[in-house]
């Protein structure tokens, strides 16, 4: 008995895994790194980024910033010398809650992939759906304050899940609040075992050195073995 | 001339619309009254319940849990002898970011409508979609923590803007932050001018006994006129 084979296309059609593919091509012709920074509203990324950019002597970087609307992290950025483009979720209906592969390859053509070493791609501020789509990046970076609560891994696992580093940030407020830091870390390991992690605050300072030697390793990283 | 009057029926896709408009006409015949509480994650909604539902004497409430998954929040609040009902979001892949009319609805035979005067629908934290999506409540209260930053209401305006009640949480940090309260309420009434706000501190019970009288007041209401 002959039989026609059937060949499956799995993620046929999953539009963004395409797109995301394209972009990571591009970010590899450019010899780019690329990292996407997630975090719920108010974690300090952007306060992260003044404090770690200006560190990273010899690599050129560039940031990629998402709001569903307005400029003013994009803004406080620029300040820092670095290039920032701005994109917006904004033209529908209150605007989407997180980037996804398409709305970042819109935004390429403004960015100066050739002259840049790294990308920071910072997500919208959400726990939820920006972990669901990638967007071409070499690297997951996710920041988690103090302030959120212990809980916050077991219960947004995805996000936790899907990330190669973890940044415990506000470290300056731990003595003011009943956090549980090794709580925090046990919930973490139950989701991601063994998750490379960092203790920083922003606003001190303290443990941003060790991110900046983070992302510059992975500016220098010839390639990155992750999926797309 | 005769013409054919065409009636334009708007909305007519909107099955959110027509679903949370059921329920709130389940609620109505029950005369419950709703509130869709909302928040960034980690903003303090679970800690606000723990501290405010002990003290509504003679308002019998009850609490509809939504999260992406888990039951840490709802085995909280069972333990204050109020019925709680959780509701996961998380059939889907990475689970849903919000609440919709329909995913209440499904939770709706699970609770004891004639015997509550009060539910709370504790939403997924998230400030971007969940303030897409009414679920047939008679308000809204969001909770914006003092350690998130003074720009959320810029970045996030759609929630700040359908919201019927802020609740400044975690006032007690208050002295140890950067934050600027008289910037952050600025921000709030340049997108929702003179929308009722109190300040609180869950953890100290500070202005906490202002939100328990507006929420009995809210309780007692015959009907309140907000659209669905």
């Amino acid at each position: 008995v002959h039989r026609t084979k059937v060949k499956v296309v799995e993620d046929a059609l999953d539009a963004n895994t395409t797109i995301a593919q394209a972009n990571r091509g591009d970010f590899d012709r450019a010899a780019l790194r690329v990292v996407n920074l997630m975090s719920a509203p108010g974690a300090g990324k952007t306060t992260l980024l003044e404090a770690v950019l200006p560190r990273l002597d010899g690599v050129r970087a560039g940031v990629l910033e998402g709001d569903v609307q307005g400029s003013m992290d994009a803004d406080r950025l620029a300040s820092l010398h670095v290039p920032v483009t701005q994109l917006n979720t904004d033209p529908g209906f209150g605007g989407e809650c997180h980037l996804d592969a398409n709305m970042v390859r819109s935004a390429l053509p403004g960015l100066p992939l050739d002259e840049l070493d790294l990308l920071v791609i910072e997500n919208v501020g959400n726990l939820v759906c920006p972990a669901e789509f990638r967007v071409g990046e070499d690297a997951r970076v996710m920041v988690s304050a103090v302030t959120e609560g212990e809980d916050k891994p077991l219960k947004y696992p995805l996000m936790f899940r899907t990330c190669e580093l973890v940044v415990v940030n506000k470290l300056d407020l731990l003595e003011h609040l009943d956090f549980d830091l090794d709580r925090f870390l046990y919930n973490l390991d139950a989701v991601h075992p063994g998750v490379e992690r960092m203790l920083v605050s922003a606003r001190t300072g303290e443990g941003v050195d060790e991110l900046r030697d983070w992302l510059a390793r992975l500016a220098a990283a010839e390639r990155v073995q992750t999926p797309v």
